[in-house]
């Protein structure tokens, strides 16, 4: 076992704002685990929307409209965030590395384990009380640093061929993904529409609705078809077809959908909601394109729809996860990876959303 | 039994406007009833939402920003409403009355029984079905006349001392209400928000959700708190308090609430939605001041929250409906009666909405 350093480099945010809010530090303290911790050196971390929407404080009522995240002014942060965010923050939520140490109530077991993390911190006591939850590289630090801390119970072991980068893809995409799903109770033969299907939980949204024995019909810029097929989805269509019913008819032979998975938002919302069949879910966990939506009450009652929002996602839903990794049936879709002090550069990569999959940082 | 004759008197819409779409007939001919069929002698008549809507033509697309209902122009019908209405039509959902003759296929131990009807007119091949459910009074005659046809597994038997006019207040808003309790799943303890309180449904909803053990909280105009005060709401707060948040934390001791039971929609939606806890639900069966509202994504998405619409319920929600009159669980709230002949002075009276629990029709 190799000596742990009492310094380490890190990128560290200094407020909410700019990019020009991360400082680049090459003697940062390394964490020490707590009883229930492990210490994990970061082998990879993939960027989450959630860094740049704490950075810009998105989750704060005064940003009305949504942008890809800059510029924001007067910013009152967690009025959705639980306890809040304070500085100096270590973000990245999505870590694959190896334990190191392990506090006192942890089985030393797990030293020298390729893991990946699960974001949401809970209250191992109370696990299911969402309103304990908090987010890893949030309201804690997290893995743009090479050590981390985290509790044991929210690292998964991973015994597989894939590498350390496409590893860090997975975790807060897939989990987001399968929370949605899960919520939406999406079954075999289901007809299931998904927004932003180019994106990290977009792709995921594929593979794991298709996982289901789902038909997928995923919304993406004709640029990004070839590598959306990728995926398999089961049709494509363009991001925001100005006849949705005639474009579905086209694909499937039926103008409506069981489920719309959502992450865009946006002028489109009420479009979608309009091809749910009755009794149709439409479930959420982001709107990249605009918050603020008109929502017509009749659609929603006069149909018996559904709606879900799902942020905070139950504990099994990690562990399965990490199951459908080792089985091989969900693959790792690496749009770039970039070195840990580049992290600006990635970001605004990731913020222009050219990409396919998740862009990951190498420490 | 009493010889049935083959004209009789009935309240007819001749087609989607105002008022003056009713037309009186005393000659109009009898039905009779399918073989599936019962044919009821109308001893009263409730007044419901869906008798305005229709005849205004609410459930077209057009048709942008609700009032009460009148003076619309231009309608396409149909939008939402399945295979759409026709005229003549005689209106109608809410019938108590007796069962004077039945099809070839009914059980004729049914003749002389006092009956009340679901409203959900069904496809009993496939009952759960409901893109096949079509309303009584909307897309079939109803009860604005001296009788009318049903399929006989849309009656109930009533063994109570209720008058028939009180008996005709219960199925459309006690189906409603307790389909919007049945689909946010509301329990013991939970704090039940309920907008329009004083309403046919609303009253429904504290009389159903008081029934499951929750604590409900009543918003109605201030000239009515003492007849909703009758109801037995835990609490009764004004119909919409400039700080919601206060005004629940004053009442209750805490600012959120469980579920919001909502008939209201309009300008007050958005303050609505944010009161509600993490993880809670917000279910709606109408939009009385407005079906156009705007929606915050975040507060759906980052609080976890799920939004039913509901409007065909499952088929045992009437049933359970009347085992509680039976067994006096809830009790009817009768506002005002009128003769059949004065539909026109009574639906003004409805959407003058100054009274409290349901207006009864008797021909």
């Amino acid at each position: 076992m190799t000596e742990i350093p009492k310094t380490m480099r890190a990128m560290v945010l200094t407020g909410h704002g700019g990019l020009d809010k991360y400082e680049w530090h090459e003697d940062w303290p390394v964490p020490e685990p707590d009883p229930d911790q492990v210490l994990i050196r970061v082998a990879a971390c993939g960027l989450n929307n959630t860094d740049v929407n704490t950075r810009t404080g998105w989750y704060a009522r005064e940003v009305r409209e949504a942008t890809s995240g800059e510029g924001y002014g007067e910013i009152e942060s967690g009025t959705w965030g639980g306890s809040g965010i304070s500085f100096p923050r270590i973000q990245g939520a999505d870590v694959c590395g190896r334990v190191v140490a392990v506090g006192a109530n942890v089985d030393p077991a797990l030293i020298g384990k390729r893991v990946i993390t699960d974001n949401w911190l809970r209250d191992w006591s109370d696990p299911l009380n969402r309103e304990k939850a908090r987010y890893f590289g949030s309201e804690a630090d997290g893995g743009f640093a090479e050590y981390t801390v985290i509790d044991h119970r929210n690292v998964g072991v991973v015994d597989c061929d894939l590498s350390d980068a496409e590893l860090a893809t997975f975790s807060c995409s897939y989990t987001t993904a399968e929370g949605m799903l899960s919520r939406a109770g999406v079954g075999r033969g289901e007809r299931v529409l998904i927004t932003g299907a180019s994106g990290g939980v977009g792709s995921a949204l594929i593979q794991l609705a298709g996982r289901r024995g789902a038909i997928t019909i995923a919304l993406a810029s004709p640029a990004k078809h070839a590598q959306v097929a990728e995926l398999k989805p089961a049709h494509i269509l363009d991001r925001a077809p100005a006849d949705l019913a005639a474009a579905l008819h086209g694909a499937t032979g039926h103008d409506r959908v069981d489920v719309v998975a959502d992450i865009v938002g946006g002028p489109y919302f009420a479009t979608l909601l309009d091809q749910l069949v009755r009794g149709g879910r439409y479930v959420t966990s982001g709107a990249i394109a605009g918050p603020i939506v008109e929502l017509d009450l009749r659609t929603l009652y006069l149909n018996d729809l559904q709606m879900h929002g799902s942020t905070v996602v139950e504990p099994h839903i990690f562990r399965d996860l990490v199951s459908y990794i080792e089985r091989g049936e969900i693959r790792p879709v690496l749009a770039a990876t970039y070195p840990l002090e580049k992290l600006r550069e990635a970001q605004t990569a990731f913020i222009e959303k050219k990409h396919t999959g998740n862009i990951v940082v190498v420490p």
